[in-house]
């Protein structure tokens, strides 16, 4: 089943304890579309400037990622962030945002996308994220990621957006935020109780709980001894988590539950190099050999 | 196989963000040999003062906790400690420390406590449990835990220790401080290559991570809302942990494993109240009807 994202694009400068680069391939719909590549076609929404490189979205289309979607604003620079990550990688700062043609960022979808089943709506202002929803009347599945930005900012869009989705996926310190609840157990079952039929909370490291009516539940991080830079591992956890569910066509308990796995391997391999240059050097196959070993971790 | 456990006893003075307890029967001994004692016999080596509850004795008592060794110092007052926990529950400041009786601590083991398989020493000064280790040469399994303070101020002797011991139990921030590593992964490779033949790296709330020559695993905290008191969740992990391992009367990787699993359940109990509250409530069964959702909840 194709997947429909809409996200951001943008040209990161990354500096790590060892090593800065620039210019990286980097932003939310990015990093999803890549991940969900690895298990159904993906559709990508988003808008770049003039300063794009080219040879980034034929990287993109390499994989099966159709970029129909993808505007480009003229007279615009693409989207920039820059951050820096202190020196035990799980603290990072950010040091730049330029939004330069985000600003502009107006999401119509082509046709063919607005009769999509599964649609994932990466961090972006909640009105945006609901008037894409709105293009899209026939879903099946919708999830949202979000940030503190718009729980401080934009409440009550968000809680609007919550009624009207089928998952979100925040970080711990967002769903403190937005419940004032520093118990996650009790943060997570809070946020369900806005409105969407289950939520994901993301632990970075210490992995992922997951939250709805009957079940409750946490799966570790796949534990990797290389990470060389942690950006874009939570879109990633998306990307693999919805791109199987579009795979399967199904959103069963069982088969969420599988996603969840999934979406952390895929997040373990991003971490493992810059930008996307792991995910570039694996094929599915390593993903189910990771999945061998992550299942036997977990059995005893 | 019977279980010899030497460390502290104490009575705390906890703050929570609702309540604040005073005379709790605290220690790393105490909550390890209670938490121990749902698996196999636990004797019990400490030291206390004339302030001493005898009532705390015959509740250690009451769960098979053999204390013929814990020695009364005439004159002395009990250990006392005292902490509070902020807003989150994941952080504490530990706000008054009185050894008393501890600093006469020199723990000379009963002639049946030296013939012991299976020993733990719980957190005291490196000195001390070697010197204890030396009691008991026919061990199948040495476990020690220890605490910043000695791998800041007795290095050497920890290192001594971590050659002579089977496995050691640490805290994350600890696995960093002694090895300078701040990716765990590599943390516990690095505490392991100190000596012991496998290494237990405790994340609180995010769980556990486990290390062995062939082996590396994490296994996540069993989620509950209800965190009234993490105080002891370390020291009721251990217990868990060891007391399988002595019950089995078994030290193989599946066997281990298994054991985390127990250390990981025994904690989950220990926070939902203060002391040993919580854990005096239950019974085995109750441990392993918890055994049979962890492992619904790790299974996809």
């Amino acid at each position: 089943m194709p997947l429909v994202v809409v996200g951001s694009v943008a040209l990161d400068r990354v500096e790590t304890p060892t090593e800065t680069r620039d210019d990286l391939l980097g932003g939310s719909g990015s990093y999803f579309a890549y991940a969900a590549s690895y298990f159904t076609p993906v559709k990508l929404v988003s808008v770049v400037g003039e300063d794009w490189p080219e040879e980034y979205t034929r990287l993109l289309q390499s994989r099966n990622v159709d970029t129909a979607g993808l505007q480009l604003v003229p007279g615009a620079k693409t989207f920039r962030w820059s951050g820096k990550y202190l020196d035990d990688m799980n603290q990072r700062e950010t040091l730049d945002v330029q939004l330069n043609a985000m600003t502009q960022f107006d999401p119509v979808l082509p046709e063919d996308y607005r009769r999509c089943k599964f649609l994932f709506l990466a961090n972006d202002p909640p009105e945006l994220q609901l008037k894409v929803l709105e293009q899209c009347p026939d879903t099946a599945l919708a999830m949202a990621d979000t940030m503190d930005l718009w729980i401080n900012s934009q409440r009550a869009g968000l809680l609007e957006l919550l009624t009207r989705i089928d998952g979100v996926l925040l970080n711990d310190s967002e769903a403190i935020l937005l419940t004032g609840e520093t118990n996650l157990v009790r943060a997570g079952q809070r946020v369900r109780e806005l409105g969407p039929r289950f939520v994901v909370i993301k632990k970075g490291e210490h992995g992922a709980m997951f939250f709805s009516q009957h079940e409750t539940y946490v799966l570790p991080a796949f534990p990797t001894a290389r990470v060389v830079d942690p950006t874009g591992a939570g879109d990633s956890f998306a990307g693999g988590m919805m791109g199987y569910l579009a795979e399967r066509d199904n959103c069963e308990p069982g088969t969420l539950k599988q996603a969840l796995a999934y979406g952390t391997l895929a997040a373990s391999f991003t971490v493992e190099d810059f930008s996307l240059d792991r995910l570039r050097e694996i094929e599915r196959e390593d993903i189910e050999q990771r999945m061998v070993e992550y299942k036997r971790m977990l059995s005893f």
